[in-house]
């Protein structure tokens, strides 16, 4: 994976999801006008990420889909699958389990994780349910890339702390909790609550 | 609900839900580069938002939590209830209407949408599942603000035009599809494979 700027990669993905589904469409060129409707980002953006990637585009043609596709492809995507455990086998974490296109873009559940005795020992498409005391253990037998937090507020600290404890790097936390972390451990929080009321505020601008 | 920028409203949310743990946890105040340490954000970028909300704070103390908590909610939590409607009750869609924490936030889920007759005329956590004919009779008549998307990829732009056609003019989209939707309408994209990329580039920077 090249290098690139950390703001720009969300954007790129956003891009390649794009590029996919015009391709999907049979489309062979976009311009960076169309990207941005799109996208919602503007045109100049546009231009300007994709100037990062070296000389693509022809001016008034634009973008050849494939050929975008597979440059980005190569500065975002891994080379090898990224393994990933979730914690919490409830219902926000058996929608994750469950979430299609995780296998396109080379994104894998491992294993689970759960306190709950009713839950360990099942399997959710294809993802074994085990006892939490058991993640360190399982966690660096597979060599797991991120963590995934999807349980209860109260217990998302102590999760994370297990999770910090068994070396993973990177932790996406649905629980809508503030974690403490160490400085080289990357985390995003995804805070369902805030998304919709950031949402709602900006409806009434 | 006062004016504050677009940029500033998810960051504002993420101060108000760390204020309400601190006072959860009995602390009176809080300084900027505590703050910062806990939401991952630096201290200029939360003085100068907290300095939107007028003269708040004492040097050396810091900003008392109480207070500074009140002043926040009045500029990001609605006075009424937040009406949402669900698309999709498949298990993304019942982990959205079984997630904890929204009535706290003044978000409220009235009613969910689904194609298949299965689903339909079942109750999920409190929520009347309803065949998808009926949404744009029921959006109407319970005046909602949002709707959210958790369908499959192929009837994400089906759904949302189906939205825009009822009236609504904010969409949270789950579905790993770029909507084409109408100027007037706000939209944020929840896109789980592109956050576990995005972290995970994170974790090689």
């Amino acid at each position: 994976m090249k290098k690139i700027s950390r703001r720009t990669i969300p954007r790129t993905l956003l891009y390649l999801r794009t590029l996919e589904s015009l391709i999907k469409e049979g489309r062979y060129t976009v311009s960076s006008g169309e990207l941005a409707r799109i996208t919602g980002l503007t045109d100049v953006q546009i231009r300007k990420d994709i100037s990062n990637f070296g000389r693509v585009g022809t001016p008034r043609i634009g973008y050849k889909t494939r050929e975008l596709k597979n440059i980005l492809k190569d500065y975002v995507l891994p080379e090898n699958i990224i393994r990933m455990v979730l914690f919490g086998a409830g219902s926000l974490g058996t929608a994750i389990l469950k979430y299609p296109g995780f296998r396109k873009q080379r994104l894998k559940i491992s294993a689970a994780f759960d306190k709950d005795k009713r839950k360990t020992g099942k399997t959710i498409n294809g993802v074994k349910v085990y006892p939490v005391e058991r993640a360190p253990e399982v966690i660096r037998k597979s060599r797991v890339d991120i963590g995934i937090i999807a349980v209860p507020s109260e217990h998302g600290q102590e999760v994370a702390d297990l999770m910090v404890g068994s070396g993973l790097k990177g932790i996406v936390n649905f629980a809508p909790v503030s974690l403490n972390l160490p400085e080289n451990v990357s985390a995003r929080d995804i805070d369902l609550s805030i998304e919709f009321l950031a949402l709602y505020c900006d409806t009434r601008m």
